[in-house]
């Protein structure tokens, strides 16, 4: 094996990376089609998982993929339950904006994919200190696909509203796994060009000073 | 806004993403150069962070930048202390692997940037079932970030073997914030055409009927 020091990118590159990131979206059951995902497609999406960064080279991920009506069914009860669950912890004007949001495409989407931890029995280089790392890893992988699926055109929406318990009843996953993700991939009818939370008010895109700080050096705090 | 239905890419566009997915490495101390890295390109990586997928919308990554050699001396301290107690946990042949390994750059990359959570107060949508949703959005971030910066031809390296309260003191960071991430960034002198840990045998990558399973729709677990 040798370095690839030609591995250099160009700006035209950097700059597809850059579209690619800007226009992922979240995309919901009233945005997907019915036309199937090809196999090679999937595969794609896949490998984009398996490059992902892992704490100590553990690749502590697992996938499931659902096709199956039934089990589809199940999944979208949980999200029933749990969304029902959910909307009365708002209150008001958001509690109304929040009956009306569609948040997941459970049946909508030709594919889900269920992503799991799988913890090590063993110590993990990287994860001695910052316990997290192995799901956070997880985590990683699902970016990856995500931004993968955009490239190819294809819409990811990340179902967080489930019990992960129900779920894993559902797709008869082992018992030691833990769920990180519940996606829903499929070609849409377009991706949005803002984020739909955004369009519909629910909260507003955050300004560098809020949220980008220099350190302090032993001077004050930022702020909060 | 309108819905961005021209926002379709190219299959070339596509091999590109494809491309800067599997040539992203964890870069650490022996490969970072000491040229520093122009405000220019940390905006592009700091806007790769802010368009990241975020439960609800929430945004809930803050960031800090590291220049100053006082703060990084005392991340490193964390580092070193809590690398020696995770030596210790590595037996035999992984244990003289693990002592021989650099797994860090903290003083060698001109620009260290630690990622925070802030929890909201209030309930975030999305995140009412699955509390971890918000961390798992910093995440994203933190590798919308690599994937941005790896298209700039900088290196990234991801430290985890830290206390996290120390760094938090460090960098007087405020008390609610939970340290994600501590990412070292650089030029480098090349990047690995494999991960680093699988070319000095540390681990070998996982294929895929290790990782990716069918649903069994109640027939059968998938193997563990």
């Amino acid at each position: 094996m040798t370095d690839a020091k030609d591995g250099i990118f160009s700006q035209a590159e950097a700059d597809t990376v850059e579209r690619v990131i800007r226009s992922r979206r979240d995309v919901r059951g009233n945005r997907f089609v019915s036309d199937p995902v090809p196999d090679s497609m999937l595969e794609k999406i896949f490998e984009a998982a398996m490059w992902a960064p892992s704490v100590g080279y553990s690749q502590p991920w697992r996938f499931i993929t659902v096709h199956n009506q039934d089990t589809k069914r199940k999944v979208a009860e949980s999200f029933a339950t749990e969304n029902q669950k959910a909307s009365a912890l708002f209150t008001d004007d958001k509690q109304a904006l929040y009956q009306q949001l569609k948040l997941e495409g459970i049946k909508e989407a030709p594919v889900n994919l269920a992503v799991y931890y799988c913890p090590s029995e063993q110590p993990v280089l990287g994860q001695t200190s910052m316990p997290d790392m192995g799901r956070f890893s997880v985590v990683c992988a699902i970016e990856n696909m995500w931004l993968m699926a955009r490239a190819l055109n294809i819409g990811v929406g990340w179902v967080s509203i489930l019990d992960p318990t129900k779920v894993s009843e559902a797709l008869q996953a082992p018992d030691h796994w833990e769920l990180i993700g519940y996606l829903c991939l499929g070609y849409t009818n377009g991706f949005l060009s803002e984020p739909e939370l955004e369009k519909l008010g629910w909260d507003k895109r955050r300004q560098r000073h809020q949220v980008w700080f220099e350190e302090n050096a032993g001077n004050k705090k930022p702020p909060e």
